[in-house]
């Protein structure tokens, strides 16, 4: 059904996913834009029912993996987590890494107007992949494949959230309920200077509230405020 | 850790469930509403978590099941009977015919409140069951377990669609292009009073457009509203 030539071209796709799909006609059925088909056959043939199920794939592979590493964080927090790399920018950028456009069958004026390279566009044809290799070999060889790159995204977030997250959090709180913003004051520093940790305390209103310790001041800051988060409002956690 | 008494209670669910957990303290803490431990314990202790994994779970599983057997829907028709089927209202019925009300552990407040039987509640719990038994058993136990109780929603869902659908698409298709509405004439009536089809012509503007055939009036005015669709834009399918 497929020609040689995509065949051999639909070769270099899965080297670079590490999948050897059983049925090549889903992997190709993936990376079928509607512009392709839309003058010529029925709509079944293109990637979006396949984008259908990989979004709910994602969902599923992403929750795992964030319920079974972050075992302090709230249902909330988990919920934003997953908003933020389930998503089209993140998902774009994950199929740019896989050059996913080059692989896409596009109608002509798609390819005119620059299809190759649309955020929208890729991210489905993301989705739609993982659905792919989903219909072909199940959730185990999904997470085989896909959970490296879409690891690194959710750190990279949970990272920079958590960098913001305790500060402002305790701030809105101080500001709400107190009147007042949080000072820091850093109380000690420990060790040469290539692995120095540093101890910060919080104070609002001038009394000293919770510590923190961290590689660096913004980490013990964090560190100092989430301490602090959890003595002023327990029943939230962190 | 759970007292023999709450095993005991356990038991039946388990019973119900046909589904026996290796950790059956997955199953309590799907079962533990944030009111009940708020006061005293951690919020990594109630059923929330499970929650945000298992509404993933349910997601993937009817699509998964979706895209199997309705092979000629779209994706937007796809989409739309999965929303119409993972949500608070369907889900809290599947609660309810599993009497998840009786085994939920709940804070005084909300017991008083009617906590037990409110569909928010039952749908949080049906879903965070449901990641409880991804979490103890995997994709495979959970399809057992639940899919047979959603199939016959989403049936209940695609064959009332199925009514409403082609009939009201065709007539916003033809308002909005032609200016007009489609009529429907019944061209003939074949077999025994016991199991009749009918036979039904659709006109547009006194034209003949599609036939239909179906055990019943509306069943075939729905085939001539569906053939004559593909036929009007043919590039949506049906």
């Amino acid at each position: 059904m497929l020609d040689p030539e995509r065949i051999q071209e639909l070769e270099k796709l899965q080297k670079t996913l590490d999948y050897r799909f059983g049925d090549l006609n889903l992997l190709n059925k993936s990376l079928t834009h509607k512009s392709f088909v839309n003058e010529t056959a029925s709509p079944l043939k293109n990637n979006e029912r396949f984008e259908f199920l990989g979004d709910s794939v994602l969902d599923l592979i992403v929750s795992d993996y964030l319920i079974g590493s972050f075992t302090d964080f709230s249902e909330g927090k988990l919920s934003k987590i997953r908003a933020a790399v389930v998503n089209e920018t993140c998902l774009a950028g994950l199929a740019r890494k896989l050059n996913l456009g080059r692989f896409l069958l596009l109608g002509k004026g798609e390819e005119q107007s620059g299809g190759r390279d649309k955020s929208s566009l890729l991210a489905n044809a993301y989705e739609a992949l993982t659905g792919a290799v989903y219909l072909d070999g199940g959730l185990g060889e999904v997470k085989r494949v896909f959970l490296g790159g879409l690891k690194q995204e959710i750190r990279q977030r949970v990272d920079s959230r958590g960098i913001q997250d305790f500060k402002s959090e305790l701030q809105e709180y101080t500001q709400t309920h107190l009147n007042c913003i949080p000072a820091y004051r850093v109380v000690a520093e420990h060790g040469p200077d290539h692995e120095k940790t540093f101890e910060v305390e919080l104070l609002i209103q001038n009394k000293a509230q919770g510590r923190g310790v961290g590689r660096n001041k913004k980490e013990a800051e964090q560190a100092a405020a989430r301490q602090t988060l959890e003595t002023l409002r327990p029943e939230q956690g962190a």
